[in-house]
């Protein structure tokens, strides 16, 4: 049957969308599998996003939602929060879409003084928040360590690499990533222009642009958007764009419109059994167990609040 | 402008499927970028597509060509052949397009005894072609280790890992590689159904399923396709399914309509070259050098012959 392939992620694949306690019963017997780990989750172990750092994109296709990182990019973070308030991107589109690397969108006239979209409160130049001194950051190491970084894990749910010989941490640039184009100086990026990132992780961007946030909700909506044929992905003709309806911020988002996402915490012991379940696979269809895991092979979880079976 | 994500990439994407004798001339000056090594290639650093080892899919989306690697999946391979040459896919459908996972094609049908369609000489059943012994392969190192295996690296244009101890080697889940769909059994798959590498590289899949070959062009008309909202990402309802015109082989293709497509060598000096151009990125664009590569980040370039400017 056409099931034949990996059938036995599927309930693993579905709790992503479901309320965890729909599902097999918490067993007893270690170890355990991903679903068993999530059905297994206590209450305790999720968290709701914060509307004030999050942002609704809507379009044609539907409603992404991107979790921001004001700990490593606070003015980064701060700038699109005041263009978000402008209502800065509303009616602007998706200008690129390069396969296995990157959706991106902004102002398409932003090159024509009399055209493009004021900025108004916001910067137009920002220093790159590339890395962040190590402090009081949130930080769950993965074991398995990694090709590009010293260490690897996760804050508050977002992918990281540290060096603490250079007391540096950074995020990670994994499926999902949101991050701000730039042009060639390091102070050319302001958070008017956002990529997100598609296919397989493009790591080596890491510490050459700054991060800002991931999708939560919504990347298979970004990721089957049409390649764009011309240079870098970027749509040839202005009648291809993809038109954004609007970005805002869920706390100018009206209660009633807003998403009732929660998150698995990255900080639980429930986690640390979900990065164990990806390390070993023990569903039955696994044959071999990798024994390790890469980090942005780990998804983290997330589920819509009260959902009924 | 828009343009201004990782603009200095623009030569090298283009570099793809143009030919590299178009663009920058060979500077002496080493360290060179991807799009500077690409030019500086000569004839006898690529290679033709051997029409006997590959696949001509097409689609109303345009055409994709997998090009098969009987060195790693024998039987495998062989049998594809057999149902190639029967013309088995013709007309069957992608039934499966899980974000960030896998697209997957094969017959609806299949699970129907009545309706199934006829498997004529190829074999339902073939002991998983899950790695090989180490002898005579082809194999170029990555010297940047990897989180999966001991060893990572190249075979004729294949990502491959392996591990000297246990004397075996295998190819890896990158992105656009193509594998045999199967059940729990690990001698459950045939050929039938396949699945290609969507989204950031299932590596733990390794060992775990049959690789074939992989897609050297036309990955960006699969990776557009809608996300299934089924369990799994399959599509559910027949009609979402996406038709599949035919699937031949190569040296079943009328001359005239073959494609020209060469391939970058992964043996040659040339290729080391760009490997190191992957390492450590020379473009005026980055700030920071990662000094490694992923083995899934590395490109193997293709272009058209004897292209013309």
């Amino acid at each position: 049957m056409p099931h034949r392939l990996f059938s036995t992620i599927a309930a693993a694949s579905l709790l992503f969308l479901c309320a965890p306690h729909v599902g097999a019963a918490e067993k007893e017997s270690k170890p355990k599998t991903m679903s068993e780990v999530l059905a297994a989750s206590k209450p305790a172990d999720w968290r709701k996003l914060d509307p004030d750092n999050t942002v609704y994109l809507d379009f044609a296709a539907g409603r992404v939602l991107i979790e921001l990182a004001p700990d490593y990019a606070p003015a980064h973070v701060a700038n699109i929060k005041t263009l978000l308030r402008q209502h800065y991107f509303d009616g602007l589109a998706i200008l690129r879409v390069h396969d296995n690397y990157v959706v991106q969108w902004g102002d398409p006239d932003s090159g024509e003084k009399e055209k493009a979209r004021p900025f108004g409160e916001a910067k137009r130049s920002l220093p790159g928040e590339f890395s962040q001194a190590i402090a009081r950051q949130a930080f769950t190491p993965l074991p398995d360590g990694d090709v590009y970084a010293p260490q690897v894990g996760w804050s508050n749910g977002f992918p990281v690499a540290r060096d603490a010989k250079a007391g540096q941490t950074w995020m990670a640039h994994c499926y999902g990533m949101v991050g701000v184009g730039r042009d060639t100086a390091s102070d050319s990026g302001n958070g008017a222009e956002l990529y997100v990132v598609l296919g397989h992780s493009p790591r080596h961007l890491d510490r050459n642009v700054t991060l800002v946030g991931r999708v939560v909700q919504g990347m298979e909506l970004l990721a089957a958007l049409p390649r764009g044929s011309g240079a870098l992905g970027f749509y040839e003709k202005p009648e291809q764009r993809v038109a954004l309806k609007t970005l805002r911020l869920g706390s100018e988002v009206p209660e009633a419109q807003r998403s009732r996402l929660e998150l698995l915490r990255t900080d639980t012991p429930t986690f640390t059994a979900l990065v164990e379940s990806r390390r070993n696979r023990h569903d039955d269809w696994y044959l071999y167990q990798a024994g390790k895991v890469e980090l942005c092979n780990v998804p983290v979880p997330v589920r819509v609040a009260d959902a009924k079976p």
